[in-house]
């Protein structure tokens, strides 16, 4: 076979050990706090039938869905037009009967629906599995990345809202990433401002226009909005919300008389002030929290509260968490009633911010810490011995496999960064004795044999 | 959109939270035995390129990868003639330029020639991902499993054949699996077999048969050898192997006197025999260690030594894990010389047989430990304050988010058995107090609120 040019497919990533463990790190600070709150862990299969996914993320996402080809003669059964017309469109659905998960949220739906009756509502879920995306990749977005989703499906309760802000809080607090910005905000205020300019059509146009108020600013906006063809008085209706400033509890005052004459809007508001007042009496640890009406993601999705976590002050970075309420997930799949809020985290981007700032703790790394060198197979021998009490001390220990040059072993304790190498020559091993040194400090000290497990390693 | 009726592809798995609480169980022994042996985790993408996967699993292989569809208009570029034949096998490389890995161990061969100028050999790392093959899915046979793989590349030292040795016992003996056989075998001998019988070519014919040892007796062995076209003068040089008996040490003095006039036959009891020497001076904890010239496992991958483990006897289980040494396995990718030796844990088998002998600890789910009921905004409110105090502890704690009946909320906390249920009514909330009541025992007891980090939990 000609040899091959090892590489993979663009807008995916192999993860070295230390990039492992950065991402175990966040991980396991996240599955933590899942566990601690009570959400426990499902996961659903990589590819779903291609009915499962087609169609619920838009034109887009169809498009950007993965799709697996058939296995076996792909080519019978398949429309005799569609082949001659090379219709790929059409072609599609009948060479693939399923796709790789775009999202967990559309899995976690049809997880629900169909083991419904072994659930308790409401239900508690959290999920960390990889998802799928033939996207254009660039900085920071790939075709395979992990998301990482808490959902409570089942119950209305606004306590709920209040859970998953503390979750957030109790997550960047424990990764140290201290000062995030939890932006809120609720869909039926949105829904108020569309009742407001008195075209509820125009609610898209109009969220996207806001969405940039921080970039073009007030005058930029009001252009774009006049563009999309809403009306200068609708316009003035909503003004205030260009210059929404102070606490959460005086935004919400402003919205209140803003929004008076929109029963949905008025709605909003007050699911808010709930939020707000119960937080006065629960002070968050480390993260902040802000009213943003600006705020809209997954318009079509959310029906109550909606989350952004913004990275601290002075950190360039897009979003790295987001969530809110829905209420009718599951009835694509034949279950009604069921409101659901649910948040995720942004692996990756909580990733490169935590590199920025310097805030993975140094003992992540879990290599090697104590080295055995070898000087033979008797010197051998006695190192796996001492290996295997090490071992059962949890220390992390191996022999050096081959017996090389005493150089080339130590180079491959240092390059390895061990901070630890156990050294039995022929003396040690007459002596019943073995060397420890600390690669650190160079210093080192003879011990017996029995006294392995007597030491303090420092 | 019409209501679809949930279902997921076959062959495929949900794992509900006390599945993947028993996988996970599963797998941290495993990844603490890796790490604890100086194993460093990596991961690789779930799609490779097409070429990087085709070509190296034998045609049956070829078949069984999973292809995933061009994105976009996947028509253009195919060449007509192939099209217009609908040959889909000529077809399938143009209609796809990536597939789902299909073992962990060819991706790793990519990633250490990818990655060479990085690393520091030998190479030592573990990998826990899942795999995806089309095969027809069976009891115990899925289109998507986990696969367990450690290995270490760059180093011809048997001493890494008895560290994998211990590797397994401290797993086994770590998930309380005791009694599991570790069987040995070494390729050189097996070679050693066909040069006896002097027809190299037949080694396949001959090995597949003698596999079958356990199963149609020696004189079906001999039947089907006869069958294959092996002589009876050569099946009569290797009768010796019908009836290997005795320990480790005895079965090599037989092994050794049978194949002295092979060189490479030699060179595997030598090998072997370093092994059972070490072994002696390095009691495993609990596996039992045993000489099988029957296991050929993948025979045209590895070169040294071959191991698979039986469960403990009593248990009807294929194959708990396997692995072995194989010599050449990066030349593919444009490294040469690199010997390496792997071993790979059966986490779905591993799981069933834990079932089986009931060895999953009780403690593994981590549902909630305390439930708060709730009896309205104001006690519920006091609750959240009391929980994220039980949070900080460590402890599983979760208000229950409507003021449902009472009775609802405990049959709740009853089907997720939960253990602990706080009650703070009207009276409760007046008094500063809570009740926590012990749902096992049925007993309750009243705490001040401040007292919350007093309790003494059992």
């Amino acid at each position: 076979m000609a040899v091959q040019k090892p590489s993979i497919p663009k807008g995916t990533r192999d993860f070295s050990p230390n990039e492992v463990a950065k991402r175990n790190f966040i991980i396991n600070t996240i599955k933590n706090a899942f566990t601690t709150f009570g959400f426990q862990p499902i996961e659903t299969p990589s590819f779903e039938n291609y009915d499962t996914l087609m169609g619920k993320y838009g034109e887009e996402g169809d498009r950007l869905i993965f799709k697996i080809l058939n296995s076996g003669d792909f080519t019978q059964g398949v429309k005799s037009e569609d082949w001659e017309a090379k219709n790929a469109q059409r072609l599609t659905p009948q060479l693939s009967e399923k796709a790789l998960r775009y999202d967990l949220t559309v899995p976690f739906a049809r997880y629900v629906v169909q083991h419904q009756n072994e659930l308790t509502f409401p239900f508690k879920r959290y999920q960390i599995q990889p998802v799928w995306r033939a996207d254009r990749p660039q900085k920071g977005r790939f075709r395979e990345f992990y998301q990482c989703d808490a959902d409570v499906v089942g119950s209305h309760s606004l306590w709920q809202e209040i859970e998953f802000i503390q979750l957030y809080d109790c997550v960047f607090t424990a990764l140290n990433l201290k000062g995030v910005t939890i932006k809120i905000n609720n869909r039926k205020i949105l829904s108020g401002f569309a009742e407001m300019i008195g075209e509820q059509d125009k609610l898209i146009d109009f969220t996207v226009a806001l969405d940039k108020l921080d970039k073009i600013g007030k005058e930029g906006v009001i252009a774009e909005m006049l563009a999309k063809g809403i009306g200068t008085e609708a316009i003035e209706k909503v003004k205030p919300i260009f210059s929404l400033e102070g606490s959460f509890a005086k935004k919400l005052e402003v919205l209140k008389a803003m929004l008076s004459s929109s029963e949905t809007g008025l709605k909003g508001v007050e699911e808010l002030s709930f939020v707000e007042q119960q937080l006065k009496h629960l002070p968050l640890q480390t993260a902040l929290i802000d009213l943003d009406v600006t705020l809209a993601r997954g318009l079509n999705y959310y029906t109550g509260a909606i989350f952004e976590i913004a990275a601290p002050e002075g950190v360039q970075m897009g979003s790295i968490g987001g969530g809110g309420r829905y209420d009718d997930l599951t009835s694509i799949f034949g279950l009604k009633g069921v409101s659901g809020i649910g948040v995720s985290f942004g692996l990756d981007r909580i990733g490169l911010v935590m590199d920025e700032l310097n805030l993975f703790p140094e003992t992540i790394n879990n290599g090697l810490e104590i080295l055995c060198l070898n000087f033979g197979d008797a010197e051998a021998l006695q190192c796996t011995q001492l290996l295997q009490q090490l071992r059962q001390q949890g220390k992390r220990a191996a022999l050096y496999p081959d017996a090389a040059k005493i150089k080339k072993q130590m180079e491959y304790a240092n390059k390895n960064q061990i901070p630890f190498v156990i050294i039995i020559g022929e003396s040690e091993l007459q002596n019943g004795t073995f060397v420890l040194k600390n690669m650190l400090s160079g210093t080192q000290e003879v011990y017996k044999t029995s006294e392995v497990n007597t030491i303090v390693w420092q």
